[in-house]
């Protein structure tokens, strides 16, 4: 496509004929197709017709992919806590499809901070950084002090009570006092993904 | 006082009058008086009755202090920008007042971790933390993982946009993923010191 | 554990697989075990596996505790209507767990004033109050009023309307009037009873 | 007038000249007049014109009253914090106003619940009780669960922080527990004195 | 009972082995029993104890009444849409229960203004309304305006969008620009029919 | 101007030069100009250079207008309280000034119902109504349910507590009940004159 | 009727027994009926009694119409997204049964301007434009800029996270800068048809 | 410094010792040095130790800035309303005082979208591209279906009433439909032209 992303679906809410027909449409045109937010019974509904799909529950993503995708740079996505990485995964394997190498740093929630900073080898040298949290959503701060590339900042709905469903998490890191933090919507792993690619690949680029 | 914990005026709002009465009551019940919020009016106009009074324009508080109380344990109290240090020092003199010895460790913010954790031989020790933190409000977390004591959290307004004037910071506290945090009001210094007091007699009660 | 507090599941959104894995390695670890917010669902699965587990279908916790655990100090949990005892049994049995002393004081709401001052001598002598309420919250201040050691409130989601599932008890306990009163999350036994327990332990060190 | 209750003027945010004019035309027409919400300036303009009106710097209340008014009944009016006094005073008198007699109890906070239930005396026999309270509003509640009659509650705006200029206060009272409470809006003791007159009128008719 | 007051149930949220306790109990107590917000499955538990127990499906009371109780006085119960009419239905009922006459006067939303003051005469003369209304909740100001005794404001949680779960209506009725108008809670229809029954009994006492 | 609508000056913050600029230019392209939100600096700045121009301190409109502006149609401007009419003047005004009749009603609040159905004749025969009320906002739903055409909210700022400066009348119009209710932004007069104009034209076109 | 609109039913949440009667009445009265948000079982319900009753499950309209219905004028019914056709189809539909001429025009979110600017010559010539959008809501903004009639924005609870179930869209609508957008409630198709409809009859008149 | 970025000081709020201290310092260490957000005082305060320091009342930009700064790559600076200036030209002054070449595109507000669209070719070639806007903020998405490359949305406070100062075009940018963009907090033009610089030199890195 002229903006060297492939369309992706976002199957959440699509009728079983219209799922069909787009995941249709889209595989014939690029030769491959991701869907985000994919219930198993889309799955089994697109398995019929394409057996090729393969699903991943853990992050809800449904896809045929090229095989030998080439994947340059390198994007860091980190997750505070095991309930966050649903959302980090969509994330790691949007930037995956869309060709950037992808580092993925999980459970380097800011309570333990010692285990956040044992990772750093592991993040530097990224061209941006995909913080991942909710409840506190602290993360984005810590790295945004460590790194000096790009921090997109992810809140998920992860938390209960006053979390607000993952409001407090977005204030949170709306509110960053480190330099280099933007934000996306609350579990919006798939537009950290993008954005994290636009990056990668300027850093790349040549 | 039948709690061991003397009165405090809350001086914003208080009339000339009214602040005069209560001040001068307290001064001659307990022998020594100290109130927050004090505007430099409001100390002036308490300075010319009492020259003894000190002011401290940074933390608001105006006081007449006993010579040579005793002090006990150990109360850290941290903060992250310099424009925290208003509510931090509310919370360290008062805790002083009450009793306790304060070890202050300020501009610790998240964003730049390692001069927090260069400083943990001091916090180490303590009965009890108050951290004090506008913005995203990550202090509290941070030191959560790092001590075995209570935190108490106090958020500040500090900020602007979306934090909402201290809001967006207590909900980050409040929604901690670490263990051992409790949190008091925005800007509510005076609390934290207070139950960090109790807090800490407990510790060295014996 | 290094903090002396053992490790504890939060069991909401855990697959079995990692449910089952996670309760047997803090089990082999600990030699006992403890999970938080457990399904009926999740108990069956673990019970398959170990027959020796406990399920408590008010509170919602699961575990194995070692016989004999000896117990110390006093921590007083208070809850305000019957519909707010799971969030306190969860903050008892949390204290319990880490080796505290909990005396319950249950439906002392403040509409009957009268009722939660006939329990005060049971009250008295605790280290540290927890106060459980959902719908207007005020149990914590009128606690704080009668007592002189820290009072954790917890609010409760419990009400309907305009009590915004607890944030409107959460924001009546942040405003608290009197002095001693921190807070915690909507529905954070667990929270209140682990911050209890360091104050305890403070208070019967040595 | 019809309803037995004259108009009563809101002067905050009325220009001088229509200030004035309402103030006369009341006066002509009831033969006394009274106006909420009054600044001195306000006050300076109107005793220019009519020295006989009196003006109450606490409530800013601005009025000519008829002498020898005959008062009924009994609302008994009580407040919590010294800050609440002026939404109290306004209750007060305008419910004297429309010819009722009033108990004040000031100063009874559910933070030292004794000196509430040491005036027990005093506030019962009222046909209705006016609460007013700012910070967590608990106030409501308690003399709710202490008296048979209606209880109106009055949130007011005092306090700071997540008090969100008294809307914590509002909540604490919609949510009451306690059976027998309605709300007027914060800082709304104008509200609060018309319709405990209301009530009051109720109790003596006959 | 001392205030003159039957307690009543609020049984959503009971266990069946809580239910029937307390129904049992209430109804040997009092001879008559009601609870609010009962399932139907609540009431098949019920009845097969207690076949004379009555349910009914509208408001969700449950109840055994004793026969011929008096009722006394006048309170009118005013509605606007028909899905209000759950709520209004519960405070009717609840209010009849504890033994005032009610006056219904359903569906007459402010958008039909005329269908309104044609039942004026029916309204007039009770010695107190209640207003229910979810949306735009603007009943309670209109009625407000129309008669001279305490008009008592249910919001109810009707309508969509931004109604906000009638947080939208509780706003409108609380910044009611009419006089002697008072707020409950969101669907609070109990506490309504309490408090309207208070303030009913005031009118025809003695 | 293509829309058939002249531009019109924000005035609220313009700085003097940008002001004097902008009133310059508009002046000389069309013959008039009208700016709104208009501070009494703001006219002493403009008349010394256009001592034609014209203001106006409740609208906070300063304008210069073409003599013998023809007028057509007929727009109905409602307003609620006293307190209104600023806002009420401000849609008034910018419909005259884009060739509206305007039919004016103020003082029409829905606490006094009989005193707006008085006015219906005057309503009458309006292409559409532009209802302006703060508080509780009800006056837009009552007069929708009176007439066949479109009906302009326009909450205001209006109010004082809960009123949320305007978002509680905000949301209580978007909410109403009654066909053919359109809202604009708090205190957006300008915003409903102009829309009002054009419906007006619409309805006398040819 | 009297208005020139015929009663619609609001199918949501009404009894089996009550949707009957309606349906049943109305039809009887004007020959034909409308219901929205209507369910697939309350169709199964209706077409039992009524065969000639049909349905549509994207904008859930249950409706029986009469033959050969005239239309007048032209209303331009503008969408963003797919998932906002639900929406967009209620307000086309409402708007065809009162008689308006509707031109659809979906998929033009702002994110791809280009695709909206294509359709201008289909939305020019329409009397009013509804524009129907969920997420960040743009759309209504865009399209006031473009044409000259009136722009009635339907904000939708499509999105996630931060979308506040529709809350953040009508925030964007009611501060749109473009002049000539007036908003009516979330995912309200009924009302836009309604009000579009108003004024497609004043631009036709005649 | 480390990170490639010198040190800038936010002006607001800091004492006039404070101001001249940091100030000092970092012109001492960086040989130049950019204080945000300050005012005319502290413009005059500085200048009179360090006359040559310049002052931009737009922005509130106090600097001195070394000759001859090679600038690199190029970021797009837009913004909506000339309202909205300020916070563009905060961030574009940032991004050029760290180096980068910036292309300012003012008065492109979505509304008159034609204006917006004659700029492409000015925007084109950007490595990334700022958008700047209160009121309903739909600028960043619209701009992000015409680039490549990432956009970093500014929400100012521009507006009133339900603008929540700046929070309505928070939520319209984070929910934006568009790929590609992040977002930063309210009015922080700063934090944008700092994150705009970090990619843009990933774009011309070697
Ligand atoms: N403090 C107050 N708060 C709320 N409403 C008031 C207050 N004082 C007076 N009012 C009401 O405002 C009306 C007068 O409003 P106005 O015509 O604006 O002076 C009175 O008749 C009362 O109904
Ligand atoms: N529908 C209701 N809404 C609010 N409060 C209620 C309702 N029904 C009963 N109550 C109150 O709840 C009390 C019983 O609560 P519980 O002990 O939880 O059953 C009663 O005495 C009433 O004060
Ligand atoms: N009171 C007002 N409220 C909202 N928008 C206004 C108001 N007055 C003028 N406008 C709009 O603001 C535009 C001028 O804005 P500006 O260029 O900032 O002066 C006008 O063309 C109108 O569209
Ligand atoms: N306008 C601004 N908005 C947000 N952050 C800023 C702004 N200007 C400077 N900063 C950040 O604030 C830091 C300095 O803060 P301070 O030490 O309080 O002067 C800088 O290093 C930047 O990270
Ligand atoms: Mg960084
Ligand atoms: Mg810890
Ligand atoms: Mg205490
Ligand atoms: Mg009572
Ligand atoms: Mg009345
Ligand atoms: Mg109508
Ligand atoms: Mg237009
Ligand atoms: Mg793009």
């Amino acid at each position: 496509s002229r903006s060297g992303f492939a369309e992706v679906i976002f199957c959440s809410g699509k009728s079983d004929k219209h799922m069909l027909e787009i995941f249709g449409r889209l595989y014939e045109d690029e030769g491959e197709v991701l869907g985000t937010r994919a219930s198993e019974e889309q799955y089994e509904l697109i398995r019929k017709e394409y057996p090729e799909a393969e699903y991943d529950p853990i992050s809800r993503i449904i896809k045929i992919e090229k095989d030998n995708k080439k994947r340059v740079g390198k994007i860091a996505v980190c997750s505070a806590g095991t309930a966050d990485i649903p959302v980090a995964e969509e994330a790691a394997q949007v930037a995956e499809y869309f060709g950037s190498n992808v580092e993925r740093i999980y459970d380097v929630g800011v309570s333990g901070i010692h285990r956040l900073l044992g990772t750093m080898d592991r993040i530097n040298g990224a061209n941006c950084v995909v913080a991942v949290a909710g409840m506190e959503g602290a993360l984005a701060s810590v790295i945004g002090g460590l790194v000096d590339v790009p921090v997109i900042a992810v809140p998920t709905s992860v938390g209960y009570g006053a979390n607000m469903n993952g409001l407090s998490a977005l204030l949170t890191m709306i509110n960053s006092c480190a330099n280099g933090i933007t934000v996306v919507n609350i579990d919006n792993g798939y537009g950290a993904g993008y954005v994290a690619t636009q990056i990668n690949r300027l850093g790349v680029r040549k």
